[in-house]
């Protein structure tokens, strides 16, 4: 695994996934040199402290002289400028690609800068943590994950046969689809999740009757759940929202009508309605573990986090 | 931290949550001695090869006789049926508590049953996993977490005093406020949390352009959060909406009203708007691991549960 990939690569930007691809690629030898470039001098500072790359800039149109493969991981929202920056200065050859949640969006927004001579494929790491920053990141963030690429029809496969093994070799699994039904994919499995999660714990915030306090303290009932996503990035996640917008209010949509359709239920009390639903939701999550997608111990391996693991657990049935 | 509290416990309803209470009532030694009850005979046959009690019987009549401590944990649905079968043969001076969601409506189901020679003291320990049945206890469970009573006006301060100790001895921290609050309060921190995960989890499961497969896949982009809610016991949580209508539809109507804002900032384009809420929200998050009701490590800690703990962590940073 520990092959060099490539001799040059340029991160542009630094935060939770740019810090992550840095670690793993000195970890693994994956590049010969590294340019971090990031448009913060302060976040600049920072990914130089940890040891992130072998040079750092703030320009990125510097960053990506010469450099065989350029990773883009910053808010979708930038995409365009970040091509507009880049796209006179690659080197003929060159694999471009991305990070972000949306690809349809990214691949609008970039390839209309971007030469003819290099390999443009948007990509897509399904893997982060609610953290953001270079700190943030850790080489094994990947592992496990599946990484999906949307590269448009006319793509050399070689190049994606290249930035494939690349990924692979940062412990990803690879998938391939158009950005279409990559958007539609990730509306509902991780867009909606988080806008509902942001939405759920802004409404507890505006309760007259019930205090913050309580909020707080009474959490662990099922609300702590929801804040995780709702601590993600603002900037990443306002981004998402209006780059991927078609998606995101169909699958919206869907979710109110089913909401109606459950309050409903509850308001007539139909119990034998609610007893179908809660349990038909149950295999899906078994799905997911059976897929190693999530861990097999309840309540996330909370209890063995917060307090010493089993030490004291009387009957470990 | 070891006396005795009661000479005789009876547990009626030996799932997550009574034999949790059975496991550690046995290692703190609360009861001198335990009878447990269940309603089937298999549950019962399984609490008695985890050795949970020092008697088993499925009647809940028979278990009470001579228990100076009854606590009920039982889905809120079955109070009245409990409450009618175990009236007439309680001990005089016995306290008489349950465990239940939501708190007015088992008031008003178990109250016109018990006679007024005893100390109905309703409870709610804030604790769970997603996982239910006797074997799913554990006896640190209730450790760090709040239980909330709610006495009605002229109960018995002594036998609430004794109630309190001896869910301090379990690992408690205890509060105290009136039915109407407590299930304002958890209307918002837990069923609604609830609700919205089922909802989430079976609108994603419609999807015809989207397969389940794909949704497994991707899940750990957010999706998989709302799994673990929506893995809850379907009974419980039928009932829970059954028994707690009204608390609920007002969170509902609110959590719509403020989904509906947010999907129009979203259609038109108001990335300000989707910031300030995006932002807002973080601080939530922080109070939560402030409290101690949630673990302090990105992501649940789950990638040091799913792989070796930090062993490949590059930057402990």
């Amino acid at each position: 695994m520990s092959e060099v990939h490539f001799d040059r690569i340029a991160l542009i930007g630094i935060g939770l996934i740019g810090s992550s691809l840095a670690r793993v690629i000195r970890e693994k030898k994956l590049a010969g040199t590294v340019v971090v470039a990031s448009r913060s001098s302060e976040t600049l500072e920072r990914a130089h402290a940890l040891g992130l790359g072998d040079s750092y800039t703030t320009s990125n149109a510097e960053a990506v002289r010469d450099a065989d493969l350029v990773i883009v991981s910053v808010p979708v929202g930038m995409s365009e400028k970040v091509a507009r920056e880049i796209g006179s200065h690659l080197k003929p050859g060159a694999i471009v690609t991305d990070v972000g949640s949306t690809k349809k969006s990214v691949f609008e927004q970039m390839q209309p800068h971007l030469p003819d001579t290099v390999h443009f494929i948007p990509g897509h790491p399904i893997a982060g943590t609610e953290q953001s920053g270079p700190d943030a990141g850790f080489a094994r963030l990947f592992e496990g994950r599946w990484c999906i690429l949307t590269p448009p029809a006319d793509t050399d496969e070689e190049a994606i046969a290249r930035l494939t093994a690349f990924w692979l070799a940062c412990g990803s699994m690879v998938d391939r689809m158009d950005a279409d039904h990559h958007d539609r994919i990730l509306a509902i499995v991780s867009h909606l999740p988080h806008i509902i999660a942001y939405n759920i714990v802004g409404t507890a915030d505006d309760l007259e009757t019930v205090t913050e306090s309580e909020v707080i303290k009474y959490s662990a009932s099922g609300f702590r759940d929801f804040t995780r996503l709702a601590a993600s990035d603002p900037t990443m996640w306002r981004d998402v929202c209006l780059h991927n917008k078609d998606a995101i209010l169909e699958m919206l949509a869907r979710f109110s009508e089913d909401l109606s359709s459950l309050q409903r239920a509850i308001r007539w009390g139909d119990g034998d309605k609610l007893f179908d639903l809660f349990s038909h939701t149950r295999h899906i999550r078994k799905s997911i573990l059976d897929a190693g997608q999530d861990v097999d111990v309840p309540d996330f391996g909370r209890h063995g986090a917060v307090l010493d693991a089993g030490e004291n657990k009387s009957d470990p049935s």
